[in-house]
């Protein structure tokens, strides 16, 4: 049926097929049983998850998460917390360092109107987050982030993480919490043994540093990390008190190869816009709609069909049977080898159940780097 | 100087230092070198430039190849075609499959307001075209796309693309113009003499077919293709009418590091965030506002550091000096591998000469994917 629209919520009640490609679309039932998954498995316990929203950029979804238990959402920059929060999000940790005057400024007029808590491995970056909360007249909770072996940001553990959490705890204006550790070297370790181990060795040496500090007299109230692939380890590890696992509500294949147990629900719906010779189909999704960092994306319930390349706008796939059901102007669903770079390729995600279009949700926080 | 921004427009007449990061910004001279390089190459000759807009995905770079001599824009969707001509381009080849009825739909409504052509490699699609060309009432122009060796979309070299030809030819509300050819498979080749002979083998078969057409009694006029890797060659081959090379016009690592004599004037602006431990540095641009799929950034001006890795918000940045003047909160610039897909993250591209931001252009196209 042919019809014209104005708006992509013109879409909702309308069936998953009627849409134009290339879409990205999330499968309610199996995201909702995906965030049922995690909040059994954290329970009660002394870990509450604190997703990290990079993966999904849409407050619907947060505030979905939430409902679940999660104390609220971890972000990267304050532009993504910003959209948290005009979401309806009420307690954020901005997981990174926040520098420069601009974004201090919007970060302290976030403080104004939610919780918000923010990372720090830098004393002259400690002093000016200071000098604007007493400007501000705001009190905000501060993480040290500290290296427990991903060598990216964070101070060394031991006596730079003491020293560091003194200066925050002396600084005007700034509330210590606690530490902030991503095992982000070790998440995706294929093999589940090696995988528990060395995240196991990075937490016992933040876990160092806590002890240090709390012997210091400094109380240290919040331990927040993890992520997917460390989910069912840094979640029962003790002195963690947030999980920040991001990836697991909608999942892809990059972690679904290191045996997640997580359903895949993120596709980019595909047409077939080419057969142009034997063995080779071209879909409409490249570069553009679906990145490619952690390898090609699956294609869902076609045997013998496989992308070999993405170019910027072309699927390149290859297949080893004659498939005739699929013409040109088909369509298929492909499985984003990384979710969190794909969705925020996308200003709009579709979420479908039973084949039906539920909802039209503006990816908010699509390109907010800032 | 502290400012709290309503939109980025509010930096005009600022220097660049004073912009927020990560930001995209282009350095207007550079560009402008760019473009006048290629006009110049060209000059009167029989090809003229159809520059491919995929780079800037923004109207107003358009606008200035077309001042300098370009015939129209080369685009790959619909959509993207859509915001050139809402941008004042009258003049637009679809390079590219165009599949569905929401899509030709739309294709048909442009070929109202526009002069449009589209590429086709398919009998049915042509049947589609040709039905709603009809039923709009307007005459689509029609390039027959064929695959002289990229084995991506495109009909086969000889008969399949002659009975192509004849099937549009027939077609009412078509007309059969020519054919469109992308060396996308050798564009890259790192030796110029490889690449030029690699070039001219798939530009001579396409030329078989050309005369095959011809001799069968249907005038080809238009013959569409190249890149910037080939422009040298392309632009220079006899039969050829259009260049659609686009990545000239910013340049990036990827075709610098094949010696093109174009200038890169596209760079990341990022801001330092943390300088963690000795012989490591950390920006604040990562996988969501520059590509990696040709591999990492260079970095403008800053010798003895590389980028050793992008994570999703972080440049991760080895020094072998100590490079005591960039400092947390120090801002340097990144030059992408892949400008096309690096374009696509922004929604915003800011124009610089002499430090100071002269315009600050809506990347319009910016996710314009269908």
């Amino acid at each position: 049926m042919l019809h014209t629209l104005t708006s992509p919520l013109d879409m909702i009640g309308r069936s998953k097929g009627e849409l134009d490609t290339p879409a990205l679309v999330v499968d309610l039932d199996a995201m909702e049983r995906n965030i049922r998954l995690m909040a059994d498995f954290l329970g009660d316990g002394p870990v509450k998850l604190r997703p990290h929203m990079k993966t999904h950029k849409t407050p619907q979804i947060a505030l979905m998460q939430i409902r679940a238990g999660a104390a609220g959402v971890t972000c990267q920059k304050v532009s993504e917390a910003e959209a948290m929060v005009d979401g309806g999000v009420e307690d954020v940790l901005i997981a990174n360092q926040i520098v420069g005057p601009v974004k201090i400024h919007r970060l302290m007029d976030l403080a104004r109107r939610a919780r918000v808590m923010v990372a720090v491995d830098n004393a002259d970056n400690v002093a000016d987050l200071s000098r604007a909360a007493v400007a501000t007249g705001v009190t905000l909770g501060v993480l040290v982030e500290i290296n427990h072996g991903m060598n990216r940001c964070g101070t060394e553990p031991g006596q730079p993480t003491l020293a560091l959490a003194r200066i925050v705890a002396d600084a005007p204006g700034l509330r210590f919490l606690g530490l902030q550790a991503y095992e982000g070297h070790v998440v995706m370790l294929p093999d589940f043994e090696a995988r528990k181990a060395a995240v196991e060795q990075a937490l016992a040496i933040a876990m160092g540093s806590k002890a240090l500090i709390e012997a210091d007299g400094l109380p240290v109230p919040v331990f927040s990390g993890g992520g997917t692939g460390s989910y069912a380890i840094t979640g029962r590890y003790p002195g963690v008190t947030e999980l920040q696992a991001g990836s697991y509500v909608t999942m892809d294949v990059g972690y679904k190869r290191i045996g997640m147990p997580f359903e895949c629900a993120l596709t980019v719906l595909t047409t077939i816009v080419s057969r142009p010779r034997d063995g080779v189909i071209v879909g409409d999704s490249g570069l553009k709609v679906i990145t490619p960092e952690f390898g090609m994306p699956d294609i869902v319930d076609l045997p013998g069909a496989k992308v070999i390349y993405l170019s910027e706008e072309h699927t390149k796939i290859e297949v080893s049977e004659p498939l005739p059901e699929v013409r040109v102007g088909s369509k298929i669903e492909l499985i984003p080898s990384h979710g969190c770079t794909t969705f925020n390729l996308h200003d709009w995600v579709y979420m479908i159940r039973n084949d039906v279009i539920e909802h039209v949700w503006r990816v908010t926080a699509r390109g907010r780097s800032q």
